[in-house]
Parts: C-alpha cells; sequence; structure tokens
C-alpha cells in the first residue's frame, strides 16, 4: 500500500511548490524537544511546581528552567505566584488554552508508542468519562466520517481558493 | 477552567507513581528531532529521493543524511535500490505501516499551528475523499462519542488491572 497523501488543485505536482507558511513546520518551531513535550504531559497530569515538573519528567533542572521558560514565553504555559500561609512566594504553572489545544498531539503520540514500542500496548489509557470507553485519536472529517490514511486529500485552504463566477 | 486530566484508581495522585514505561516518552525517543518531523512530511507528500527530501524539507544534506538512517533503523522509513533504464542505482524512501501511523501526529500538530500560529488558519487543509468535507484529528471513544478535554480519564490500561472476582 502507497502510505501517500493525494494532491489535489495546484498542490499537484509537489515540485511546483514551496511549503513557506506550513503551520506543521511552525508548530514545531514553538515545540519540538523531548522535553517540552514531558513538561506538557505533566501539566495535563496537574503537575504546578517547578521541582515536581523536573522529577516526575525526568529531566534536570536547567533544563525543566529553560523549558518552562520557553513555554511561557510562547503562551503555552502561564505563570503565577501563589503564598500558602507561613510560607514564601511560588510559583505555579498551568496550561492556557492555546498549550491545552496541544493535547491531541500528545494522544497520538502516546498513542503510537503504546501501538508500536510496547509489547503490552502500554500502561496508561484514556477513557471518556462519560460512558467509560477508552478514547483514542482519529481523523474525522466535519461530515462525521472517520477518515482512512488512504482517503486523504490534501488542498489549499478553502478560503485561498478563487470563488466561482 | 481547569486543562487537566482526571487521575482515576491507583493513578490518584500523581505524586504516587513514576511515568516508568510512558510510551509518550518512548515516542518521542524515536522520533522529536523538528527534522524527522519534516521529513515525514515529505515522505506523506510522496518524496522518495534524498535531495527532493532535502530541498523540500528545508535542512542540510548532512541533516537529511542522517535523519533518513535514523528514520530507517527505527523502522519508519524503508530503503530500496532502484534503476531507471540507462540510469545507475539509486536510493529511494517510503513509509512502513510504522511510519505511516504517524499521520495522526502529524496532523495534529499542522492543525495546532493552523489554529494558533497563522492569521488566516494555514496554508492547506485536507479533505475526505469521499464527501470532500475537511478534516480534523478528534479524539474519539469507542464508543464513537467525541470526547471534550474535560471529560478525559487517564486509568491504568484494563490488561493491567486485576479481574473481578
Amino acid at each position: 500500500m502507497e502510505h501517500t497523501l493525494r494532491m489535489t488543485g495546484s498542490l499537484y505536482p509537489r515540485e511546483a511548490w514551496t511549503a513557506e507558511r506550513c503551520t506543521l513546520a511552525r508548530a514545531l518551531d514553538v515545540v519540538s524537544a523531548r522535553s517540552a513535550f514531558l513538561i506538557l504531559r505533566e501539566a495535563f497530569y496537574g503537575t504546578t511546581r517547578f521541582d515536581d515538573f523536573a522529577h516526575r519528567a525526568g529531566i534536570s533542572e536547567p533544563v525543566t528552567s529553560r523549558r518552562l521558560r520557553e513555554l511561557v514565553d510562547e503562551g503555552l504555559l502561564e505563570r503565577e505566584d501563589y503564598r500558602e500561609p507561613g510560607q514564601r512566594t511560588r510559583q505555579r504553572y498551568r496550561l492556557t488554552d492555546k498549550g491545552a489545544d496541544l493535547l491531541p498531539v500528545l494522544v497520538a503520540l502516546m498513542q503510537w508508542g503504546s501501538r508500536w514500542l510496547d509489547d503490552q500496548g502500554g500502561p496508561v489509557e484514556l477513557r471518556h468519562r462519560g460512558c467509560g470507553e477508552p478514547v483514542a485519536v482519529q481523523l474525522t472529517c466535519a461530515a462525521g466520517h472517520i477518515a482512512g490514511p488512504d482517503e486523504l486529500d490534501l488542498a489549499v485552504h478553502r478560503r485561498l481558493q478563487a470563488h466561482p463566477r
């Protein structure tokens, strides 16, 4: 089986264009370090404090410090001061809407790792709270169909196509 | 809104366990370099030859060479010899089933970049060949429900749970 997407419209053939505004490449400019993904994993798991991020993600304190700063600068995490009675002021980190919207990326990576890299299919699973069924990442079209990988066309976004007369 | 997953069963509280077999971390061991994702993008776009990967992904030849070798070693791409009449033997690269199964990761990253990093929502879109509707990555449960981010529980995989008597 060929595992390629069909290029349609002005995207065919591939050699006729350059991927200049590719939003996959731009997403990778913002987040691609392994340690950044692991910090985001911990944020989804409810971790908020520097020491816990470093310990639970298994990364060094200097790297944790740099990644947290980058993730705050990019608007994926927000840092806020908090203070428990009798303690000094500390910082905690929370996912923003922008950061939380990366969840499908993390779930897709976990799903792939569970399928291809773990004999037993992975130690944990996500479940839908409503019904208890396991949750997976699916490519779904706006009409509600699950789109198989051999049913996908890549096209110029319809906003950018000339309107028919 | 809190953007965290609910930990259930023995996964609550988070500090009680270490993510030792985490398949997200293991997936990132296999693929996390920006250039690896861009080479996979090109493979999905039908690119097969070394020169085209380097040129179209916009990465140097030494990095292209290293990434292609790593992706072949990890079983995400396969390399095969081919020879056109009157030409010398050359290599081409194709996605394996294992590599092609990373498509949801790439689509999820592209979707996030289009939503958060591009004023116009990105230059290209995927469409379902059957009906022409745009395709998105969705978290879907086995009962067919689209699971919102605030409806997700993380649980020990049911294979690993003790069977009820």
